[in-house]
């Protein structure tokens, strides 16, 4: 069996994203829970299963799960991932839904991203070396040479992109704009109210070059959730189901962390080229019935990088496919409707499918793409592993 | 649909157990990995999913799966968890098959756990609140008082029975002599030639009182690992299948943390309790079925709070079951006959799975269980969450 259509996302909340929330990370998911279970016209009570992903820096599914007062808990998963995740958290539920495991399935994230520990600096590479041995080992070569945020490692990706292919700093700044205005028409958006051109993104400073501090994903305190149910069920419910078409998360090779993605044959590719089959295959469309993406943007290269291997473009011409408007509103692929995590918010990701869900619910207001019906979240950036879903209405 | 009988353990692998590898966890995982993969007859490149969990103590699965060479990874997945979770690897496994997801699954925990960071203590502690939100929360109540590891949770949960039920130090201490007199039939296990009597364990120093010593698990380095894949390819491979009948990993309320679980009603009872409708319904079979069970051992008194919970005896009676030998390999239900936890061996839970599907293949020696047909594998202790799963030949 497939997971195709079995399920569905039946609700989605979120808190305001900010600089400061002022509160704890436990008040932020619970806050996001609440909406989201109200936006299904579902009780709390109906909560039973949680799922969450972080680094340290969420709430985990016990303590969630012990506040909203739930009696009992059928299925939880707490996944020490990053923002590779985001979709597979989607995706985790979709299968313990499908498998009998529990009927409503609670997805969040939550983080004090800004106010609490940020990702990047000493704090962060001191974190990744507790929570994950894969870092040590990576880190021993990594930092002599002052490379200690993931701004520096994709960096050198993006350089390999730029020499190999000829991509340009005008197109990473086209993806930056591209988000910003979206964000405009998305009061959530930190960035909404705040427009910039592309002479703006050009006199912004360098962070890692070719990177300026535009083409990084912002700083976020907030938190975004959602609920997944079976497909059944969802019809019943208060608003349009988004239906789980596919997911998949899973990786290439020499996929030991994010700088080994630079040891592969094709050392421009992401994880998006390894498991684009096996996510078109269970979907059962190609890249042309995408009406919409929201493309996993912790940095603007990572638009350029998914654009090519999830096969919206021919590899190598993400850039000039952006430049001439590709993946605007009224673009081929509309990506990151909402901002992204360059301009809406860094929810680390599951705000990408919040907006999605959102968009196919036709509620994207001055953003909404024109006759959205199939459309995929995505996660991982152009890392070597990552994971994608894709939903339809 | 449900898990039932889709999926099965084709493989299993493991390194010695011992107090000093004198190696990286990695290096630990890789050949439990390998030996795995062997066991089932399989080559290591049919491998296309992996799981593991840990509490930053592991090796993550995209080192592994660099590690091993594998040219794509279809699933992944890796838990922040605790003991809670060693069952809850091999349904997520058996979750990933049965959706298609991946083929063969790879699930594995290695660790350092005496050699490198102990679970318990100052370093402990930290990792805990930096890995961790909810620890914090719940740390600085208990850190005052001097609450600062897992024993010290426990001890006071089995105060509650002892005083509730009248559990006595004979009767722990019987749990913890009959998992010595297994390990004496368990080459792998540390605590192999050394056999312990009911006065040695009398004999022996408080580590939180009602806890002596040996009512605690061992620290061990090393490293175990299994296969899971589809009940039909498990046919064609070279060991006997251990099909996976259900598996479940859920809660019940006042779940925050190890010491909220003495706010439930019943405060003397554990995870197990709640989980178990699901997990008997979904295997088809009750407690009178089982042949034998992998109880999760951190501590003594988990045996007995399980033992009750799962409905092997009535509420309360645990110590006088286990006192009348219940849970020897010739009593109605033989526990840990590996040794444990206690005494095999602490690869956090995952080392029950892996004795248990010995069982099931008839590999047990000395310490086979006559007719061993069915099996339960259990995660969690006496604390809020936890899973099982429940296994046949």
């Amino acid at each position: 069996m497939t997971l195709r259509d079995k399920t569905a996302i039946v609700g989605i909340g979120m808190t305001d994203y900010t600089r400061n929330s002022g509160r704890t990370v436990e008040a932020l998911a619970l806050e996001a829970a609440k909406a989201a279970v109200a936006d299904a016209g579902l009780k709390t009570a109906d909560i039973d299963g949680l799922v969450t992903y972080g680094l340290g820096d969420t709430i985990s599914t016990n303590v969630l799960a012990t506040d909203l007062g739930l009696a009992r808990v059928r299925h939880y998963a707490d996944y020490n991932a990053g923002g590779n995740m985001a979709a597979g958290v989607v995706t985790h539920a979709a299968m313990a839904v499908a498998s009998g495991m529990a009927d409503c399935v609670l997805v969040y994230r939550a983080l004090n991203g800004a106010s609490g520990m940020r990702y990047g600096g000493e704090a962060f590479a001191e974190m990744l070396s507790r929570t994950s041995v894969h870092s040590d080992a990576e880190g021993q070569f990594l930092a002599p040479l002052g490379i200690t945020m993931p701004a520096q490692e994709f960096a050198l990706m993006c350089q390999r992109h730029m020499i190999r292919y000829g991509t340009t700093h005008e197109q990473l700044g086209t993806v930056a704009t591209i988000c910003r205005e979206n964000a405009q028409a998305n009061p959530q958006a930190q960035m909404h109210g705040r427009p910039m051109s592309l002479d703006d993104y050009l006199d912004a400073p360098w962070i890692a070059e070719p990177f300026r501090i535009y083409d990084c994903c912002l700083m976020t305190d907030g938190a975004c959730a959602l609920i997944v149910t079976g497909a059944e069920r969802a019809r019943d419910l208060a608003r349009a189901p988004a239906y789980v078409m596919a997911g998949v998360t899973g990786a290439g090779p020499a996929n030991r962390g994010l700088m080994w993605g630079n040891y592969w044959d094709d050392h421009a590719s992401s994880y998006a080229a390894h498991i684009k089959d096996d996510l078109y295959a269970m979907a059962g469309v190609g890249p042309a019935d995408i009406d919409l993406a929201q493309l996993y943007d912790c940095f603007s290269y990572s638009v350029i990088a998914q654009l090519e291997d999830y096969g919206f473009c021919a590899k190598g011409e993400g850039g000039p496919f952006v430049e001439a408007g590709g993946i605007r509103l009224d673009g081929e692929i509309p990506v990151n409707t909402g901002g992204g995590l360059l301009s809406e918010g860094y929810i680390h990701g599951l705000n990408g499918v919040v907006e999605l869900v959102g968009q196919l619910r036709g509620d994207g207001g001055g953003r909404q793409v024109a006759g959205a019906e199939i459309g995929m979240a995505t996660a991982g950036g152009a890392s070597p592993n990552g994971g994608a879903v894709i939903l339809r209405n």
